[in-house]
């Protein structure tokens, strides 16, 4: 049996908090976020000791348009900066770039010359090969790197350990787990967990975790997983994302027990921001919908249709998700 | 380390599902729910497979006023039957007696006389003589009795292990490690769960779990503690139950393995049902204020009152509950 590493008494310091609202929020919103929104963020990020914030994507100009979605589907380094300026802080920043969504060879400049820190390569587990090259040539423009092997739970196990062996051999600073479809329980995500850890075992690499919220469980696998070794935890702003939404980060924070974590100024933004947000018509969290295709392990897209034509006949929509082969 | 009884595609025949909505539920509307609403879920409760449900409490009519409350906080013997005629199905009805709120003597009769199949007795750790004293003599009328040891996390784990001692050598059938402010993770409450099970090892007793959801982790902990040998497990429609409220019972069932379970059932009663309740003004689940009290390990009134005051200055309040020595 797998120990744990370190207890509920305990400070880990390899452990980092990195906050994704902006980036996975803005899935909710198409990005359209005011500057105020962003700006407060980043400060109160600053202030509770966050480690890092996801700005959004950098996003293909050519795929995407720029009068549908909002600036930080692109993220240019003159719109980080005009939150940031040179971002004078302990805080890094990271944008996630879509393998074949993403421009990647013309829209990055090099880390000298950027306010980024981290570029995550988010990829499904066939595009790999495709991932690779792009971490390596973000490593060789000075960048830290993660990848994010999306949906795992629809991925067969020899396949996964192939992707987990090549990533293991690259430049990757991080990997994560990603439980895409919110299917995965406390008790079988710690052992995929254990199997990325001994993948990695000996690099020097570090195993980052980004839950989804379908069965209301996206705090308890993050909290799960990391007491198993997982390190770069990933959250957001009352847990704000597609669909049933993500791991809260007050939530996280509120449990770890590193001194240098201070939930007050989350709260005190989400008390500003996110009812307002609400109201605006921004939709997420969890409900029953989305509890049906975490446990079906299907794309959440279905739940956020029946979501978004107000519908409320969940039993219906259970019906119809058992017929779909 | 301890080994997980079974595993995520197996079926364990010792798990009972306890559905608690009338009993916990009813702390949030005085137990006034319509007969309509009770003999639905009654009727849902059969064609789920759930195995025990809960009608609510025997209280002491000397104590409660029958004005103040609803029927279902002191379960009559021809109420329920109102309900359930002789109860001709699988499902067994449960009812709960407060320690020092009860008038045990006088408000029960002979199990042969009763539709009542099990009691279960509550009280915190200090009332654990009197607790016996009524397990006892419930358990010579005929019943099936269960104790439930409320605000466990408060507990000393010396007087915790000597307060399962003397339960495993009295007639309890099962002990509950109760979750009563939310404050438990996955990692302690299997801890704990462990510990229980551990002091009745032979004696054939059974352990059971119920959940609050303070901190979003009642599915969580119901579901971990369960993987460690725990078989009892309280749950609730759309997880109702006081301030942040309970496992949700179609959370729970929809991750059983045990073909006689169907959640299409219980869904079809929740959509009836369950957003009319809220839509009348009763209020329940997850929010900020829950979590507070739930981190800080504190009784919940303060959360409930924040929430009935309509606040939403979160911020403020968690600084008041840091201030309270």
């Amino acid at each position: 049996m797998a120990q744990r590493k370190g207890n509920l008494m305990s400070v880990r310091q390899d452990i980092k908090v990195l906050d994704a609202t902006i980036r996975d929020g803005g899935l909710c919103n198409n990005f359209h976020f005011t500057d105020e929104f962003v700006s407060d963020l980043y400060r109160a990020n600053v202030r509770a000791g966050v480690d890092y914030m996801e700005f959004g994507y950098k996003a293909s100009k050519s795929m995407f348009s720029e009068e549908e979605f909002g600036k930080w589907k692109f993220c240019a380094e003159e719109d980080i900066r005009s939150i940031v300026g040179d971002n004078l802080s302990d805080m890094k920043i990271s944008v996630m770039a879509d393998v074949g969504r993403c421009d990647f060879k013309t829209d990055f400049v090099k880390k000298s010359e950027s306010v980024i820190d981290m570029v995550r390569v988010a990829c499904y587990i066939h595009q790999i090969p495709a991932a690779i090259e792009m971490v390596e040539y973000f490593h060789e423009l000075g960048y830290e790197t993660a990848c994010n092997i999306m949906a795992v739970s629809q991925a067969n196990t020899e396949q996964l350990m192939q992707a987990l062996d090549v990533l293991a051999k690259s430049s990757v600073d991080v990997i994560y787990l990603v439980d895409s479809y919110g299917s995965l329980y406390p008790e079988n995500a710690s052992e995929l967990a254990q199997k990325y850890i001994a993948a990695v075992e000996g690099t020097g690499k570090q195993i980052g975790f980004h839950a989804h919220n379908n069965q209301n469980l996206a705090f308890a696998n993050t909290i799960e997983t990391m007491s198993y070794g997982l390190s770069y935890m990933d959250a957001t702003m009352q847990g704000i994302g597609r669909g049933a939404g993500n791991c809260a980060i007050e939530l996280l924070v509120g449990f770890l027990k590193n001194p240098k974590y201070n939930i007050y100024h989350l709260l005190k933004f989400i008390e500003k921001h996110m009812p307002a947000l609400k109201e605006q018509g921004v939709h997420w969290g969890y409900d029953l919908q989305y509890m049906f295709t975490g446990l079906l392990n299907q794309h959440p897209r279905t739940a956020i249709e029946f979501t978004n034509a107000e519908r409320k006949d969940y039993s219906e929509f259970y019906k119809s998700l058992l017929d779909t082969h």
